[in-house]
């Protein structure tokens, strides 16, 4: 559908599920969602912004007079505050001739201003957004799985271009190949890289390791995990390399690690609890030994944001349903020796599950 | 002093402001704040870690057990939650037994969180950190000012950079001089660019204007303002660059841009009100008639974030300290026509103020 339809509908649904809540009004500040409601791109700051709708389907934008012109293709109204004004006064000003009451504000909504507006709206209960952006971001359409997929064969891409170096990785320095993938994503289009971790040996066995000087050997496994923003969608990626053979229990740990992820996803299909998904490739490695070394959640849903719902974790009852998106990551770390995760972002199809990323699940063999 | 002497004198100064203000804990999340207690950075997520300092000057960390290894040089207590607790049930639960009533939390803060917590801890009762961690960081010491000036200075050497470069400007999009100004930031060592804002002739007069693939003409003043973080430090500059002789009338308002920020920069000085200098740039560009279109503040301060206390506005009537840094930068935008602004930082001393960008304030005449 043409984009101004696109964010027409969001409004609309979303504000059919604020009434279904028994919620007056959403207030979402700079964030994903504020994008997926405005098709515009925001940044939190000191100066307050905001996308407001309310139960009746009014929709609006409240930003700094300054910042007018970065939001007049949203079709949306826009009423502004000027530099010297208290914008959070003027903002529960424009609306006490209403009737608000529960208001729903996003995760990443500023403390600062929350508590700003619980005193100059005093009335006002703050509440989670979650019954209504979450609800509507977690399950894509056609269109956003496409932008998904897209996503995913670019960050495929740079795994290859990863493989193919003619340097390979023994004895450069963790940071070194960070810079190269680094290089790779920004030439595969990535405009946003909110991380690239790559840790060798038993720096691996911290799964968020971000990189030092340590100098690869030989034999030393290399988790590389990176995340980057493709024309407006997050693509994901896990794998390991390693430069001639590793040690023979290593392979044991990793194809524990390829079968657990393996497991997970023919685990995937409509209906089932996200939960479950982590228990299937949790049973997996629980049953050859290393479940004490399985120390994270199995997965998170990808979109907008590069971790969104639906968290893939124990205690998330969510019932999976046809166009959620999330990574399947299973990984065993194992103190001062090494770590294994492989990750693909995955979708949930009408009767199953689509791998969006399809790079080689094979433990990468680089000089 | 060594860095750990730092960051403890730092966490001393910070517990005796709790308790002057009756604050009983202080909450800070991943944000500039975080690192300026523990020298740590850290990236806010749906995954809860704080710090916490309370009024007794206990510190330490709250965080996800895979992301303790992160932090593990800080110095500090770590309490770590596992991806299947409730952390912030676990948070209320471990204060439980200390009579906390008011907590200070970061202005960055995630809503979500504070909503989260407000249910399991409903005798907390949260307010800004603002009369704690703003006025710490505000006055910086003279190493910190030290790190500003260091910063500054690189971001000159982009700007003269720009100014060399052998292509020019006209013919050229606002993006592509958007993209060589990223490319001399990271070859300067600039490691988070916040923005760069390119913005030539009409598109100038929208002061956030981030660029376009609009061609830069002959006789069009280009508005280029950007900022980075150079070795823990933001800088922040702007200029403007033309390429030919511009509008006679432009040279007028240049000018006036000019004597404003000069005029504001003598005017600085210990004891004067923040808003006293917003005032002083102002009524230059009243008095030439130019005042309706000076549409924001003259100044924000800058640290460890690019935008943060003081800011330099009507309305703020906090004197002015030896140690305050931040920007001097009037500027006039006629809708339609053009944009002018002039960005400096500037460090409060005991006097008077020191320029720490020393970059000509010359309009740029280019190719």
């Amino acid at each position: 559908m043409p984009a101004s339809d696109l964010f027409t509908d969001r409004r609309h649904r979303a504000a059919r599920l604020l009434r279904n809540a028994g919620l007056d009004l959403l207030l979402v500040g700079p964030s994903p969602s504020f994008r997926y409601f405005t098709g515009c791109h925001s940044v939190a700051s000191e100066r307050f912004a905001a996308f407001l709708l309310d139960s009746s389907e009014q929709a609006s934008l409240f930003v700094p007079r300054l910042q007018a012109p970065l939001y007049e293709n949203a079709g949306l109204e826009i009423r502004t505050w000027n530099e010297e004004e208290a914008p959070l006064a003027r903002l529960a000003g424009e609306f006490s001739a209403r009737d608000i009451h529960r208001v729903a504000v996003n995760d990443e909504f500023w403390a600062g201003f929350l508590v700003g507006l619980t005193a100059a709206a005093p009335r006002w209960e703050f509440v989670s957004d979650g019954a209504v952006t979450a609800r509507l971001r977690m399950c894509k359409e056609p269109d956003e799985i496409a932008g998904l997929r897209a996503a995913a064969r670019r960050i495929d891409a740079v795994w290859a271009r990863v493989c193919a170096a003619p340097e390979g990785i023994a004895g450069e320095t963790e940071l070194t190949l960070r810079s190269r993938i680094e290089t790779f994503m920004r030439d595969e289009g990535f405009t946003e890289i909110p991380w690239i971790d790559v840790g060798a040996g038993a720096n691996g066995a911290s799964p968020l390791h971000h990189g030092s000087t340590h100098v690869i050997v030989r034999g030393e496994p290399v988790v590389c995990d990176f995340a980057g923003l493709h024309n407006g969608w997050f693509a994901d990626i896990c794998r390991v390399a390693v430069a001639g053979p590793p040690d023979p229990e290593y392979l044991r740990v990793y194809e524990t690690v390829r079968a657990a992820q393996e497991a997970a996803f023919r685990a995937v299909r409509p209906g089932v609890p996200a939960e479950e998904i982590d228990r299937v490739g949790r049973a997996l490695i629980n049953g050859r030994g290393y479940g004490a070394f399985f120390t994270h959640r199995i997965g998170h849903g990808i979109g907008l944001a590069p971790h969104e719902e639906p968290y893939i974790v124990e205690g998330n009852t969510t019932a999976l349903r046809p166009g959620m998106v999330f990574s399947n990551e299973p990984g065993i770390y194992v103190p001062g020796r090494w770590g294994a995760r492989i990750e693909d972002i995955i979708a949930v199809t009408e009767d199953g599950a689509e791998r969006l990323n399809t790079a080689s699940r094979d433990l990468a063999s680089l000089n």
